[in-house]
């Protein structure tokens, strides 16, 4: 079975073509500034191609794919028909969702419902699911919400200390995200270590861009770092993390800040980017740290200081830890990250072979030291595959 | 030297009159209501005065605690000249002061041009300090800053993920408060436990109406979780406690609340009142949540749930814990939330005696089970005598 797997942003549409059989991916790319004007960059096998081609429309942009996936060097199937079933990436399930559903008109209406939770993404996986309607008719959908894997977590992790009506109003509770990318891993954790499901305490880390911490219990996430928001947990590239909210009434008034330019300098302007005055991307800051400045030696504290910090108070929710990993571009690749959040961790059972650390580099890898009682692992996230296994599992059943 | 301890509201005035030759608390009340009405609640000794008079300002509410205290009744001293100092309780230092500081005329500017970063207590304290020297001249006066303590944590504990400009500007960062608890509750456990300062990783959680855990490392702050004002942390009384900021935003713009009403909403109306709809005592809540009330088990839960992540993150800092130390009206005499806390904590080598919790109230007990690598104490906390011991040393040393 070959399924389409796509993660569909309000100006972007980035795609998979995974065969089921061999879990190969046949093609993959990303159409960009749709609506503005348009490029495709195209990958099928080792044959790449990047063009200019407008893309008024998500329809617009996929029927460029379909052409590209069809015909010429980019061809990766012979007919659009090959395509068994396409599974849409989602941010936000809300509290509806806690799994990957078949997209039937009630639940695009689902998705739809939730927009005002994640404003700035559902409306484009909307887009995207009509799109797909429009282009590959009848082809049966799956929705994959970030959010569904952290459905588990029980009311006293997912509340938030505010008058209760506000939960009941507007349903503002921690939902978390990247769950998609902590299932992956931790699954993917039972599958090639020596650590069972059942009673099993894990820690998952998915530092990228965006960045969060899972505490996974038995397979099951009982917290996460994300909260209402992708905003909530520890600093990331462009993002605040959790700051004391006093802060935001008071550059309100300082600043004469609207809301709108609030959120915007928590999300995009704050995190890496803001404390370090350099650059969202955590490679420069550490660059510019280790040639001595000292506002990116701060940022590159915080952000190890901040994640430790979070690992300590999730085996504290755990009851105690098995396993700690790590994912996501930082997590997989920056081994200065890792060395910093698992030092001085032996109190927990934890240490890592530094040596394996630093040769570790975005392959799967157990980095413990030989007598850590937790292990460490790196874990290579792929969200890709998991939306395309759910899709086949739920359109097979179908 | 008889010292006079002042904890001064913008409508109240709390004292506590000290021989320090003993450490004795000769008499000790508050005056409410200045500038509405008035009110006196006196104590000198067994014998208990309470009484209305009208306090248009804190002068004149000085005037009266100086006749309670040298005639009739309530008397504990025959001239006011007897008392050789007043120590302040100022709640919030700024950067500007990290430790106790004898009040000259730049240190009262000092304190007036941080009024901006606690407006409703830093101009009471001023207004305190102004009606002292109205009443009673010359006598030396100390400042006792809440936020002191908390001046040796480390820039990556300090600083939050934002945009720099705003910590040069307008110098928002962490600073804690409580510090005078924190301070005196870890000093005591190193006079009466065999836990000595070098070396030593400890949790000092003062849990009140307003709550904050501190981590502190050879008796020297390195984190505590209240923050650029004491709405950071976790839930308190009414307190929300640390959320997704992005709530603030979104709440903003739904409800259509200006910033003074959302502070009011975050400080006021959340947290155990918020969540619970019953009471901001946690004492009411508990009784609640045993008579089966689900918001306020989930309350109840989500508190010691809080606090338990906050253990665990500053174990993780500390790399590792040789004592916990509860404090405050909250952790002095609740023993559902201790026992709560320090449940399934045997990965960090931290057991209690349960027996032993029960039985201690609000008296000093170590409540460790024989086995635990971490000791865990009961230590009521007693800020005035800090600040009277503050104060002694000072105006000795002047």
């Amino acid at each position: 079975m070959k399924i389409l797997v796509i993660n569909a942003g309000s100006s972007s549409l980035k795609y998979q073509l995974i065969d089921m059989e061999e879990e190969q991916v046949l093609a993959k790319g990303n159409c960009e500034r749709i609506g503005i004007d348009g490029v495709i960059t195209h990958k099928a096998g080792e044959r790449k191609t990047s063009y200019e081609v407008p893309f008024p429309t998500h329809t617009q942009a996929l029927k460029e794919l379909v052409k590209l996936l069809t015909e010429g060097e980019g061809r990766a199937i012979d007919s659009v028909r090959e395509i068994a079933a396409i599974g849409q990436r989602i941010v936000h399930g809300g509290e509806l969702f806690t799994k990957s559903v078949l997209i039937t008109d009630d639940v695009l209406k689902g998705i739809e419902d939730i927009c005002d939770l994640a404003p700035l993404h559902n409306p484009a996986a909307v887009q995207s699911i009509r799109a797909c309607r429009d282009v590959f008719g009848d082809t049966p959908q799956v929705a994959v919400f970030d959010t569904a894997f952290h459905q588990t977590m029980p009311e006293k992790a997912y509340m938030y200390g505010l008058p209760y009506e506000y939960y009941e109003k507007y349903h503002v509770r921690r939902y978390g995200f990247h769950g998609t990318s902590h299932r992956y891993v931790s699954n993917r954790l039972f599958d090639i270590s020596d650590i069972s499901r059942s009673g099993s305490r894990i820690i998952t880390c998915h530092l990228g861009n965006g960045s969060s911490l899972c505490a996974i219990k038995n397979g099951i996430c009982i917290d996460t770092s994300m909260g209402f928001t992708p905003l909530d947990g520890f600093i990331m590239g462009t993002r605040a993390g959790s700051i004391d909210a006093s802060i935001v009434t008071y550059l309100a008034e300082k600043e004469g800040l609207s809301m709108k330019e609030m959120s915007d300098m928590l999300n995009k302007k704050s995190g890496l980017l803001g404390l370090s005055g350099i650059s969202s991307d955590n490679r420069d800051v550490t660059r510019a740290a280790d040639k001595g400045d000292p506002r990116a030696q701060l940022t590159v504290d915080m952000l190890s200081y901040q994640i430790k910090k979070f690992v300590g108070s999730y085996a504290a929710a755990l009851g105690g830890l098995d396993a700690v990993v790590f994912t996501g571009g930082i997590g997989e690749n920056d081994h200065h990250v890792r060395k910093r959040v698992c030092a001085d961790m032996e109190f927990l059972g934890l240490s890592i072979d530094v040596v394996a650390n630093r040769e570790a580099q975005g392959q799967e890898r157990n980095i413990s030291a030989p007598h850590s009682l937790v292990e460490t692992w790196i874990i290579p996230t792929n969200e890709e595959l998991l939306i395309a296994r759910d899709t086949e599992e739920i359109v097979s059943r179908a």
